[in-house]
């Protein structure tokens, strides 16, 4: 079995080319937007959501071939998210994975319809590809991906976010944005990557567990992250929370506590994978990695 | 059996009930994001994709409370493009069915989030209601409402559009920029409609020739009327195509040919209507409504 580190990063390189392989090609009309979906997809970030649905789907038994496809879809869904994010009218960012935004790279109008084709496009593969042996599972795979994007997730998150700019969030308040803003869609990696095996009830139980304190924990090292790094580091614009006025863990509780906070979600989600045994080896050292990232 | 009118009036009635039913209530969390869907999706439009995806759903005598359905998810995806469309960076468009554009009412960010949020919601409808006894038939009705909405359908109709201005387009350039922008998703209703029952063949090939002709009529008129109409009688801005530099079928063709063109898809969408026998009644009547039709 490799270790951590090689199958961290051979699972990062086979994604890059499933990727290149679904996404639409850069020649075929219209080609201005295919390049602009390839550029704001490809050659990219960490694919922690993808890495958390192959880890899930060995609790599973999953066949690969069918957890790329549905880490594939979630991993749009977070791309279209971050080039409507960094719109002008959002937050205004002009830098992303150590590039030029999409906007900044295109223009406004095409990033726009990038974010809303890559939206599409998550949906047309789970549903043009069998992600599972049986079609009434699929379309439960479709459902929660969608929930998991919309008004009482993703997008539901980023609409709070808009209104709690200046203001003052209690902690609960916090949570429940991040719940929906980078939490449903952490959740749904790792659900999708297990409904493409045979996914028991208990073991869906606990990955329920483990996916709830991640979403937090992964929210919580990103602020710690984005008061303490610099830009070079993260290869985004580091400090734009504070710069924008915005609620954090660290301007709510203080960056010691804060990090304290992401150590007691790190051991909760550790415990949740203790019924899961060995299959769940991955998702364990996945957790480790996020909360003891440096970027 | 109801007139014609009667028969639009009844449906338009039912689908109001319809969408007020499956968006997300304006007193729940995120509030303003649910108020500004329920603003850009509720008392507008004709709803003329969902008409025709009830008049194809007779022809395969599907359950109306599956088209329904299928219907709402389609107009849903309408709705999300005409709010991103009018936004500052798109068509820059304050009015819309008499009423100021979401962005207006709202602002930028969240007329982003509406759109995001409508489109998962449409996916999610697809998903979470039974509309096909056959569960591998409703992942394939998800494929092409996605196929439809994304780079290969409406969202790429727009980027050609957005290339499009102030260039010179040959007539066929211009057939190929409106199949996807409006003929995608006015397919889609059709077929969805449709297999809300239990289609045959021979049905999904006629009412495939008709879309596509009533796809190509629909942009056809809507260029006529922009051209012709005043704002008033509209409920959105007129003659900003022209103003916009943008090639239409008038400018291309002059407005006594492309009314002469929409005569004669009027006519081909009739034909393709034959086969299918009294039960395409409804369909026939809402391709003299669409082609005759004044706004």
């Amino acid at each position: 079995m490799p270790d951590f580190q090689s199958w961290v990063t051979g699972h990062q390189h086979r994604f890059e080319d499933v990727l290149r392989r679904l996404l639409p090609a850069g020649d075929v009309a219209p080609q201005r937007l295919h390049q602009a979906m390839r550029y704001s997809v490809l050659d990219g970030g960490k694919r922690v959501r993808p890495l958390l649905a192959f880890a899930a789907g060995e609790v599973t038994h999953a066949e690969p071939e069918r957890v790329q496809v549905a880490a594939a879809a979630v991993e749009l869904i977070h791309a279209y998210s971050l080039v409507h994010d960094d719109m002008p009218c959002m937050d205004d960012d002009v830098l992303r994975r150590g590039k030029p935004t999409c906007h900044v790279e295109y223009d406004e109008a095409t990033a726009l319809l990038v974010g809303d084709a890559l939206q599409s496009l998550a949906f047309q593969l789970l549903s043009a590809h069998c992600l599972n042996d049986d079609a009434a599972r699929q379309l439960e795979m479709v459902k929660l991906l969608a929930v998991a994007s919309g008004s009482r997730g993703m997008a539901g998150g980023q609409a709070i976010d808009l209104e709690s700019v200046g203001e003052q969030l209690a902690l609960p308040e916090l949570e429940q944005m991040h719940i929906h803003k980078t939490g449903a869609l952490i959740r749904a990696a790792i659900l999708l990557g297990a409904h493409c095996g045979k996914a028991e009830q208990a073991q869906l139980v606990a990955l329920e567990r483990y996916a709830h304190c991640m979403g937090l924990a992964f929210q919580v090292v990103d602020d710690v992250l984005d008061a303490e790094a610099d830009t070079a580091t993260l290869g985004k614009t580091a400090g734009k929370d504070a710069d924008n006025d915005k609620p954090t863990y660290v301007t709510l509780l203080g960056a010691r506590q804060a990090r304290q906070m992401a150590s007691e979600l790190h051991s909760a989600a550790l415990d949740a994978l203790r019924p899961l045994g060995t299959p769940a080896r991955r998702l364990q050292e996945l957790a480790d990695f996020i909360v003891l990232r440096k970027y």
